[in-house]
């Protein structure tokens, strides 16, 4: 069964189709400068725009980790913002917890798998 | 191929199944109020009824990740009913590691995929 | 659809496969007083031993996720030496993230998917 690789680099590949599921390079905001809820846009703008790529949509996730930098604080917008985003009905498994990320102004990353067929 | 989404809501999906694989939703304890003993086995009474629900059950588990909020104190006793549970011989690939969860009061967390055909 | 166990053990199996993926249990350096680039190139050795038990190489990896103990000083050791070892246009998803692990030598963990059809 054929791997395919979509936006290979050295370092990773921003997503690996095997098998029917898409899984997404963990996905973080690219301008930090931005505040919470300007970075979750961000990251729903990337995972379209990784869906788009991959032959999927936002209505086929399967699931989504959430890792937040300060959930004491951002976990409420963050419900918020996701709720308006899902479609109703097609929410995906999901789970969230704090973690320190690659670098400290990065405030949230999701870890995304999709359908594709 | 059909993506199935049990127990649906706006948030999340407690299961989705895809490809034969169910994956749930991080599960923690309902009674939160219990200590890390009563929390364990209200999280292993969950992942059962998830189970059931997907026509799965605990000899079909493919990976739990185990998130702690107190390793240090709690791994001795995780890791005690923990071989408790599992059926001999059926363990899943298994990692744990030390998370904050989304309320102070949650100690783990268990983050599941089980087979379901 | 079988699944797979490959040295199961009462605790986890070490490799679960199902469906065309194989499944690895959080694999961390076994010789812990090892300094960073020698857990770093342990945990690799491993993978390659897992992925050969599994039937698969690492020119097939699907995902890897990355904790670190200390990733603001190893986050750059680590991709060094992971862009070194990864094959070239072949590489998997990734994330990395901060975690205090299951004890407090271990200075990092890879949580691994890889094909094996």
């Amino acid at each position: 069964m054929a791997l395919k690789r979509i936006k290979p680099g050295p370092r990773l590949s921003r997503i690996v189709v095997h098998n029917g599921t898409a899984h997404f390079a963990g996905i973080t905001a690219l301008d930090r400068s931005q505040d919470f809820a300007g970075q979750v846009q961000q990251v729903f703008r990337r995972i379209e725009e990784h869906l788009a790529d991959a032959g999927s949509d936002k209505s086929r996730l399967i699931s989504v980790w959430v890792l937040l930098k300060h959930p004491e604080r951002d976990f409420a917008a963050l419900n918020a913002a996701w709720e308006a985003w899902i479609p109703a009905g097609e929410a995906p498994a999901r789970a969230t917890w704090k973690a320190d990320l690659a670098a400290p102004d990065i405030l949230l990353e999701m870890i995304v798998t999709a359908a594709v067929d």
